[in-house]
């Protein structure tokens, strides 16, 4: 029963879908509770979402990508402006003197999971079931409709006093460039529009099903917190049916934070934590670039980037965030299965380990466990 | 005689114009020689340049500002494209879903002045005579277009490899500043179109044929030279006579340079010269901040931003820019009077002493002279 999605989101599932958005974070994509705050105004006001199943998307359709680019953590203070997204889509659509048929996540973990449903029930405009990551990265060429030959420009940027620019570049990487150095400018926090692009080429490249996978995710551990079974334990049954076979989900780790490293600058926070077992016999290092890229237990590589690895509070399967990594906290480091679009040697050029400047190729996660 | 302009340039105007613009740039403006190569290869390629008399330029037209923005020293390494021009101006016509009915100056000072020419030649399109500074300034929101009510945005910025990034803030500042950071991304080094008017409003705020006036400083300048008269006194004689008043146009101080104090950073070059007289008992300070900016003898001021300062090599009445001042050159500090239009109230708040961090209030150079 866990494939028939209701592609509805009600007030009622907002719990989930969060805490799903933050397992596919890998501990990247902020405060997953900010987005939960404004997505549950615009239910509130709205009513539910009905999201558009991405198999039903015209070949023709216009398809835009909308989200928040900026420092997660000033997103806090900050906070994400619906009109200034309104008015990035706006911006493109004067610019490409249509309307955008359908509005997607740029991301399928954190914030950027959220804003693309709360502005399409503000703008009545269909929200697609899907996203261009299947989890969080830091930046926008990392997506896999531009890994795939999609153009992220014109890349429309707006603040909440409504400033917009519009960025032209000649590749995507550049674009990226020129986008993140203009946020900066903008005080770290600003809204998005990207990748105009054909229903036809969106439904070739686009991570499916993603915005109902995060809800159906979220009931899996909440349901078991509930009813005081183990959600960790709950998490890996779910995926493993979903994915039909062993080792794609696996608590890689579990033990305590003993040493926190972490440098922000640039726009990124670089870092590694030290966890150590009971029985202080074993090391696990997690090195973070905004997200957690590389898990190794003494000298032994378990998961890379881009498969998605997450920490969760040992107790509650309770996700946190890179940036509230403490020292003491008792966690399981989770590891799982990145989408097959992710893993492609295109992909993997972008995406992979490389990408990260980590000097070693890709190893999918159940391959590693598997050694 | 002076005043008859014949509003038409060719290759033989060519190095007075360019000593006129380097005159009017009060020591900033960039090496104007890059702009004179430019204009020569375009006045060879399409003929001469007919200019259009600003009072004939129609009130219902669309007028376009075109020129460079970057550090005037990166110009010489990355040369400045007349495609990435082109392109800028292509970007806001798509934009405005019109095209330009002419092209106009942002500066009269250095490389901006002569740029819009080499353009319009090239796209074949009426190239105004006239300019939005009357000479140069550091920023965008510095042109009397902006002074007086303008917008600056949409900015539209396009480097060599035809990036083009288009701004929309909602005051000519923060479009400057975003703009400002865009190109130091790219660079340091792009082209811009901005200030989108029409004819009527253009007319009431241009600072009119400054292009023609260039050409004739050079001409006074530079034939007076070539007849062994004085090119010094020949300047001051042509703006007496264009003035007709004395003191618009003065020798504020000869002598030599014995010390020179600058600092780089931020896009802006700050700094100070100090200059001693033939009997070494008066001293004189230009302070700088991109142009000259302030000139005091001993404790006494005795020129001004706006007002335009130029250092001229003594013998020869050549300008030097005020990153070619050196220990040890012997000088002239040329004064002159700033257009009316730089001097009211409203353009004082933008340009004046007070905006260049100046603590005091604007004296016009005719009447510091006088006291």
């Amino acid at each position: 029963m866990l494939f028939r999605r209701s592609l509805r989101i009600d007030a009622g599932d907002l719990d989930e879908l969060v805490y799903g958005t933050a397992i596919l974070a890998s501990g990247g994509g902020g405060d997953p509770y900010i987005g939960q705050l404004i997505l549950k105004q615009a239910l509130q006001k709205y009513g539910p979402a009905k999201l558009l199943d991405p198999v039903r998307v015209h070949d023709k359709a216009l398809v835009l990508v909308v989200g928040a680019i900026g420092a997660s953590t000033i997103f806090l203070e900050r906070f994400p402006s619906l009109d200034a997204l309104a008015g990035a889509v706006t911006e493109m659509e004067s610019r490409l003197g249509r309307k955008a048929d359908a509005l997607v996540a740029a991301e399928a973990g954190g914030l950027n999971a959220i804003l693309p449903i709360a502005l399409g029930l503000r703008l009545g405009r269909p929200i697609i079931d899907a996203d261009g990551m299947g989890r969080a990265f830091p930046e926008g060429h990392m997506m896999t409709y531009g890994i795939y030959g999609g153009r992220m420009a014109p890349l429309i940027i707006a603040d909440d006093k409504l400033n917009t620019v519009v960025i032209e570049a000649d590749d995507n990487y550049k674009t990226e460039q020129l986008g993140r150095s203009m946020v900066e400018r903008m005080g770290n926090s600003a809204m998005a529009a990207t990748y105009p692009m054909t229903g036809k080429f969106f439904k070739s490249v686009a991570i499916r099903n993603t915005i109902t996978l995060s809800r159906d995710i979220g009931r899996a551990a909440l349901t078991a917190r509930r009813e005081k079974r183990d959600p960790n334990a709950a998490l890996i049954k779910f995926f493993s049916a979903m994915h039909k076979r062993p080792r794609f989900a696996e608590t890689l780790f579990t033990g305590k934070i003993v040493d926190v490293l972490s440098k922000t600058g640039g726009g990124f926070v670089r870092g590694a934590i030290t966890l150590e077992n009971e029985d202080r016999r074993d090391h696990c290092i997690v090195e973070i670039q905004n997200e957690n890229i590389i898990v190794r237990i003494g000298q032994r590589t378990i998961a890379l980037v881009p498969d998605i690895i997450t920490i969760l509070e040992h107790e509650t399967a309770e996700p946190i965030t890179t940036e509230n990594l403490q020292y003491g906290q008792r966690v399981n480091v989770f590891g799982l299965a990145a989408p097959e679009l992710l893993r492609t040697p295109k992909a993997l050029k972008i995406v992979g380990p490389r990408a990260f400047g980590i000097d070693c190729d890709y190893q999918p996660i159940e391959a590693l466990a598997a050694a």
